[in-house]
């Protein structure tokens, strides 16, 4: 259990450090061009979780993500008694992720976002959307072939940085990490809340179509 | 029969999300350059086709596409009789797509596109080409190495953005749906027949030079 | 016989299309900035390969590639009286690929391209490595792993745009035709022989390295 | 032994043409952009290391990094005895790798790198964390799935130029290596012990960390 947890705590920490290291380098260098920042943001963080999902899953299942323990728990795959272990070490490795990179780029560890533009029902919509459609690649994909979910879960958020407007928090963890950040990939506290609750309606909302969609083989 | 026609229009609403939420986001990001919105909308594309072929492949074939459709009952691999309905659901999918994008970047949801310049006779070349390769990367996937299906047609339209004129639609409902939208993706519905039937018309034209090539294998 | 024909003067064509075409569409777009053009030039030349390397392969053995079908006849792995037919219809192949490209981009289809910089030794330097790279990445990879190979000549090249000099044209066939196309990825005439001199000495010394390298499994 | 020692060193001169080249191809064409230099820079690197891990790695292991062959030799999996010859060729490899990128450049062929900005803590956190998460890479990949290893590591190491302040070397061979170019990719050569300390405490922690975390197999 406790390797368990330390793979997910040390992918989640890799994940966020993804996320955090390339939007700062991205911001820095793109010379305002803020797509160009995005673009690495996206790549990088597509490589990270290839990485991550393929070298730990066989240790944790490689959720790195509250909404994919608690979609796993829902359907039975995952005992209750073992998610608030996984969302604990997921948060904290997030937070201690967002640190490390600010240790790596020369700036304060501690920090609060405030960016300011992460709110509002089209944020939320994506966020939803966002959630969705990562359960559905995970759970459609471990039907369909397993060995290939994590190239899937890894271009669906290369892609799904520029197809939602939000660019696709799609996880609780990632979001409260991303609050400790005032850099390019930071969420301002008083706005994470109501992502978070977008993702979770997903969750709910996710199982029951999901469930339909690729049929009742669990519990 | 539900389960088949729901994935399709899933998946058709999740490629139109895809292209019209990748330009909008492009487009808004690049400062002006072009290319550099291109670059996101095509790999966003591309990401997703993935993603939708390999997770929803096992359920309806993953279409998502008019043409594709039609090239598969011309070769006997899909009931005649199922055709119209896998049309209906494509198209009603994609511009549910673009309106859900709409939404998510907090557009207003009805629009027509004004886009002026998806027309004449480069064009129309264009789209035919496009989706004769489309059909070539298919078909001489399956034969080949099916399980390659997936990364065939998502890398092919990633590609295919670049090196035809149109950016490739080479898809019937697709071209239907940009018609709803205003943004970077759209095209004036008034030039959507031309490029239709230059779809179709590879359709034809393209199920008899594959089959040469590939083999007549099928009744 | 005809159909291998066939498969190798389309798939070269189809190459073209891809070299071609994206480097027209990224130089327009691009706003001045090359960069952009060349990386849109070499992630659409990279989609293309993998792609024609996979649906043809089984056909024709997808060389695309005059050096490609001399390094397998010195091998003994292509009949030196079938190296003639090859060579002739990937020359052919890519010049209409080239044509195709130009009535796609509604210029005019015959042109002769008035580049440049395309010549002196550091050029030519570039051409002999490019070329025995992509042996070393075909021969090493069908000895490795060869369901790799589409990918591997895919990435290769998408990388070789960078890291030579001459954005690695590596392919006689590819440089004879690009001499036809007065666009960002054209070469004047004067300066093609002096490429495929450089591309044929690294078929040349490139067999007698890789034999060594990789083992004289061949006779 | 020869075949193995020649492969560690082409593989490593091939890696770092791939760095330097489309380093100085990236600088030149941005227009002053360095975010796309980087890019560029990002996949041509993962695309060569794709490439000459899959072809070179049944010869020699393809490691490319003294690093990662003290790893494997603390593990028990190289002997102790091969490793100097490992070490030696991959660094006379990445210089002749380096020179030979000069040549394809029209560059001096001896240069000696005056790039200022890569020493410093954060700097030596981020070569600490890039060779950390290389090994977790490449020996997690191992124990999960072995045929994914150039993958993973191309990954990587394309996402880690974005997400580490240093745009991760972790690599001693080519930090001496890239000491010898007064091009984008450069480092002081005053700079590089420094690096080089931080690479190899990565490698005895990491070794400690990774055989926690993914079981004590071997010896």
């Amino acid at each position: 259990m406790i390797r368990r947890l330390a793979a997910e705590g040390l992918g989640t920490a890799l994940l966020l450090i993804s996320v955090i290291g390339s939007g700062i380098m991205g911001q820095t260098l793109a010379d305002g061009n803020i797509a160009i920042a995005l673009l690495a943001n996206a790549i990088a963080t597509g490589c990270m979780l290839y990485v991550i999902i393929t070298t730990l899953g066989p240790i944790s299942g490689a959720h790195f993500n509250p909404a994919v323990s608690l979609a796993f728990a829902l359907r039975g795959e995952l005992p209750w008694d073992e998610v608030p272990g996984y969302i604990i070490v997921q948060i904290v490795g997030g937070v201690l992720g967002v640190w490390a990179t600010h240790l790596m780029f020369a700036q304060p560890v501690l920090q609060l976002s405030e960016t300011m533009h992460r709110t509002g029902g089209a944020q939320w919509f994506s966020e939803f959307f966002a959630t969705f459609g990562l359960l559905m690649v995970i759970f459609g994909g471990l039907r369909a072939r397993p060995e290939a979910v994590p190239t899937l879960v890894a271009l669906y958020i290369t892609g799904a940085y520029w197809f939602t407007a939000s660019t696709s928090f799609a996880n609780p963890a990632v979001t409260v990490a991303r609050g400790f950040s005032d850099t390019f990939a930071g969420i301002n506290p008083a706005h994470i809340p109501a992502f978070i609750i977008a993702q979770l309606l997903a969750v709910g909302i996710g199982h029951w179509i999901l469930r339909e969609l690729f049929g009742r083989d669990q519990p």
